[in-house]
């Protein structure tokens, strides 16, 4: 017999929003990445080409934390025909000690939402410039719309162009996020144009061909990358790898096979095990982030199986604390 | 919002017995890997050394099934010392068309434990003597009984011996099967004399060196190795593999890596890329089985993702049959 507590997505969205407790506790999942014996095992993917389905499936443990997760990520993207989101999913929370389940977070998907937009905050936190006033979001979806507001807890953001492929969509979300952060966001009609003089840039698309050049990068940018984390996307031309001052992967491992790192070594630009900074090194200062006004950095961000031990783990202890979710057992 | 079921473990014996139900759907599942289009990422494995704790996630997805399991097993081999089970675990049923959680089945691993002797049953019906009569256990857990449970649906089994390590373990498990299947069963104080005389040898144990050695093996015996489902773990003297007439692998893929084939190759018995039989194969009549009376054969089960798919189909359609479980939104 086991005894779980099951959370649904309701109750997580009371427990858990991005906040700077939830960059906080990712940015401590990073540092745990560089300075702890920390167990992720390559992500197992599936795939589902009749229905353009595809599942990932994460998970991390972190010596000395209670619990592991293991995250189940369905992306299923005609879902939107049915009238059904395109992404959704759940976590399982386990005992490390006994293995057995603590808790289900029936999420649909949203503390993945959270932890992945908190891993915006931390990347520009490292990286980018501290007087970053102006940011550019690609992208008009959901974590264009959180990594953006992610950005105002780290930086002093008081301006942001949203460029997506759908214009209609991008003039939605400015419109949204304007009236939401209280400073002007404003739809842009090319790419190029949302990122001239921007201090950060985050790409936010599943983009299969790049949508951003190389050669528009600017001297003291800062760029993340966080929708690439399949073989098949790539949002940056790979040749920004090369030409970057500095590159750092949320992990090494992962960015060389999913990233857009992979791109890069596809091309012949980047040596197939080139070595490259990973963001939690740097959080955990083993190694400098930026160093000058005029670098320009990129974070190659897929995701990794630690920020989802991470939030479930935050998610979990809250809900204890607050006595919510419906016991059951079995 | 999504909409599920959630199936507890006593639910989930109620639906599904160890059956010839249940060995024809595990069958069905071994032929669609031949025959069909499925997809069966290799196995996410996470290793918790601190507390000697793995947890495996399978998974398999076959074009016509309308759902396929995501399933997790953690084995905690310290937790008898707690008063807690070794394994335990959980099934996620997921739609093949959107992706979208129909089912949580909150098992403990007790599909597991059916679908594995299930495929231990497929195995003696396509690899061993029709007139199979007597069988030889190693191991006394729970996979040990149901092995031979499972032998009986296939063979007329009359009469079976059983070795351990712990020989007390040995008579209790002998004593209980033979007044649960009406004929002898005996505990044997060596594992050489268990085997000698057998149609059938079945291996369930978590042995990490060889517990049987290759001249052991008789003229027409069959054996199913069904412990090695890790890298580290070895039931057979590795020279047994070269020495049989016919070497079967649940997936070729999994036992070159995790199976008794893998330890053959790290030997050089065999080369790594040696062709062998597929039980699926097999099923599906694409390629004999044994063909005579006095052939050796051997068959290495690693526990495939496709078995678990199946098993949560039938247990998700029976129980959706009688209106069983738990409806949960979120």
């Amino acid at each position: 017999m086991s005894s779980m507590i099951i959370l649904t997505e309701a109750e997580l969205r009371r427990m858990v929003v991005l906040d700077p407790d939830a960059v906080a506790c990712v940015e401590q999942a990073f540092a745990a990445l560089a300075t702890k014996a920390v167990a992720m095992p390559p992500i197992l993917r599936l795939d589902i080409p009749e229905y353009r389905g595809e599942v990932d499936v994460k998970t991390a443990y972190v010596p000395g934390i209670e619990g592991f997760a293991i995250k189940i990520s369905p992306g299923f993207f005609d879902n939107p025909k049915i009238g059904l989101p395109s992404t959704n999913g759940m976590m399982v929370l386990l005992s490390s000690r006994t293995g057995l389940v603590q808790a289900l977070l029936l999420d649909n998907g949203y503390l993945t939402d959270v932890r992945t937009a908190a891993a915006g905050a931390v990347a520009a936190k490292y990286l980018s410039r501290e007087n970053s006033g102006v940011a550019a979001i690609f992208g008009a979806g959901m974590q264009a719309r959180l990594q953006l507001e992610a950005l105002t807890l780290v930086r002093p953001i008081s301006e942001a162009r949203i460029w997506a492929r759908d214009a209609a969509k991008a003039r939605k979300a400015a419109a949204e996020l304007s009236g939401k952060l209280g400073f002007p966001v404003i739809a842009m009609s090319a790419p190029r144009e949302a990122m001239s003089g921007s201090d950060i840039v985050v790409t936010t698309t599943p983009a299969e061909t790049p949508i951003l050049e190389a050669g528009w990068l600017e001297p003291g940018q800062h760029l993340t990358a966080m929708g690439s984390d399949a073989e098949h996307k790539n949002e940056i031309d790979p040749a920004a790898i090369a030409h970057a001052s500095l590159y750092v992967a949320d992990s090494l491992k992962q960015t060389r096979r999913l990233g857009e790192l992979h791109h890069a070594i596809d091309a012949g630009l980047v040596s197939a095990d080139a070595d490259f900074a990973e963001l939690g090194r740097i959080v955990a200062r083993q190694i400098p982030g930026r160093t000058s006004n005029d670098q320009i950095t990129i974070a190659d961000l897929t995701g990794t199986g630690i920020q989802d031990t991470a939030i479930a783990t935050l998610a979990f202890a809250r809900a204890g604390a607050a006595d919510a979710g419906t016991p059951f057992d079995s």
